[in-house]
């Protein structure tokens, strides 16, 4: 029996999961809600996509996905606040940037509508699963990816969106060590790295896993002609603190157009931080780490938020960051966490209601 | 019940699917036969493949091959002699880059004896199904995937090996027009190229798109820093004939080392032509082009084995090759399927039977 709200049919899970969850005690992206959205791109077109209870998505050996890394997702939040409202942070950007990536990989995009209002169904319906607990949020992954048949080196004829929440605690914990990267890479000039596809992922997880041999947690990524210039960390934007100064590098077809990251700029903007877009060099951040003006570097993305960094590895040398008391990461996340969460008031308009 | 041959257990299906197809109309990887291998990782090793019915994969919505794109394939065809012998082509070079491929994708690298005993063992089972036509193949797809669960940028705990074949006919019909990039890049420098990754492909399709929509079948891929450079054409490496010399780029981390491309070198230096293994400019071909030493150009690689190309686009300019009735292509084309199909010596030690 189904039953339907904004215009979203539902399908309810005959039970809950919930009451075997340790909300005290979340790792980030192990536990899955009763429900998730469905979508079914076939026939040239997208159906109206169903809440149904979360379940195991079954497919032909030779589906695409297994051969052609034709997917795109996205990952957004969910919080709870004090009144049990819902809240989501900019989930239009989220629903733009889908259909960006998608274009890129030759998915078909979505209507803003079944992304709208099915995100906002699944969430009505599932409501109790997301958190109210300090630092923890439902995590939400949509995802797009290629489900059609055959092995030929082209565009699937039919595709599945789905969107899955995990109620989830910090995606790091403790101190962040990167290693900026002098011989891998992560995305070509006129390639898929401003894309949310899964194959920009892959990719970095054996540069991932030498800097995790040598003692770092995440790789810093340069550019692939030079290794001169700082990009991005994979999962995060990058932003360095010179003096007082707040430096990231633009996006390009190589860098993802982080929503976290623009967030940052604008807010630290609003703030009065001296704010620049610039190409960033390796090299200025060893000057300024060696003449001790380097003061900060942190990542942000929508997992992690912002991920202070405690020292970074360059040409087998260590940096270590001052241990600053009042650092622009600090302050800055408390300010996009607590318009997040409906802890502050929303001057940008970012916040958005379930 | 299930048997075991090589080593391998086998459960076969209840019924053949065999009659239903039409074996003198054969589309390229649309039809599979009716078993495959299957090998799965988990807690940290192999465990021995299987040969079982080709089936559905059942996935939870997080598996990481959904989100990460971790997932690398190999390519290989199985051809019957007038003795109804079977033959593979340089196995152990697929097998030996699929472990090259998984390496740098973060998957866990497969025993030899699992791919080379699965292999033989599932064309045992299913010989039925290896086409004698002239220019049908049974078109072979070992692929390796993360199965594994959960919404975190690192590598899985679980993967499924699997081989699927599918009898085949040609890969491409008819002429082949492409197009020389200028735009967008295939791969970058420390990227991840040289692998046989799902990623490479999804990243080409929109691309492509562009292409064919400009009357092109195939993209030429140049390098992503200058798109002076000719690298590969995504499904197969090029070749250049200028006057009387065959010319084609060095691999590199960027570019495919092809199992045809190199037989193509090893058999054309042994009938006496002339092979550079060199960068080859755009220039070089436009102006080889230009002034009528420009003979042929034509793509190598397993599916369409060589496919030559009537013309190219560059600039907005269209050039056409010359209809020549002695072609590098098709000499070495009969010269590399005679050995693949057990009609002439096999000098190489190519050769394969099952």
């Amino acid at each position: 029996m189904s039953t339907i709200i904004n215009n979203i049919e539902i399908i309810k899970a005959k039970a809950t999961k919930i009451n075997d969850v340790d909300f005290n005690n979340l790792k980030f992206g192990h536990v899955f809600s009763d429900h998730m959205l469905e979508c079914n791109f076939k026939d040239g077109k997208w159906a109206a996509p169903k809440v149904v209870p979360y379940q195991a998505i079954t497919l032909d050996p030779s589906s695409k996905i297994f051969h052609y890394g034709q997917s795109v997702f996205e990952g957004m939040k969910a919080y709870k606040d004090a009144n049990e409202d819902v809240w989501l942070f900019r989930p239009l950007d989220n629903f733009n940037r889908l259909n960006i990536s998608s274009k890129r990989l030759a998915i078909p995009e979505l209507p803003e509508n079944y992304f709208m209002d099915g995100l906002k169904t699944l969430l009505e319906v599932d409501k109790e699963w997301v958190p109210k607990n300090e630092g923890s949020s439902l995590y939400i992954r949509p995802f797009v990816f290629a489900s059609g048949n055959g092995f030929h080196a082209s565009p699937a004829d039919e595709y599945k969106f789905i969107i899955c929440t995990a109620p989830s605690g910090a995606y790091f914990s403790g101190e962040v060590r990167v290693l900026i990267e002098e011989t891998y890479s992560r995305s070509a000039n006129g390639g898929v790295g401003y894309a949310k596809a899964g194959g920009n992922y892959a990719g970095q997880f054996y540069p991932t896993q030498l800097a995790i041999e040598k003692g770092y947690q995440q790789v810093i990524w340069t550019d692939d002609n030079t290794h001169e210039y700082i990009e991005e960390a994979g999962a995060m934007n990058i932003f360095v603190r010179i003096n007082d100064t707040l430096i990231t590098g633009p996006t390009s077809d190589r860098i993802l157009d982080g929503i976290t990251r623009k967030s940052i700029i604008e807010l630290a903007q609003a703030e009065g931080i001296a704010v620049e877009i610039r190409k960033l060099s390796v090299l200025e951040v060893v000057e300024a780490a060696k003449n001790g003006t380097l003061k900060e570097m942190f990542g942000a993305g929508t997992a992690a938020v912002i991920s202070p960094i405690s020292g970074f590895g360059y040409k087998d040398t260590d940096y270590d960051l001052p241990k600053l008391d009042d650092t622009y990461a600090n302050y800055l996340k408390k300010r996009i966490t607590d318009i997040q969460t409906n802890k502050a008031e929303d001057p940008f308009g970012w916040r958005y209601k379930i």
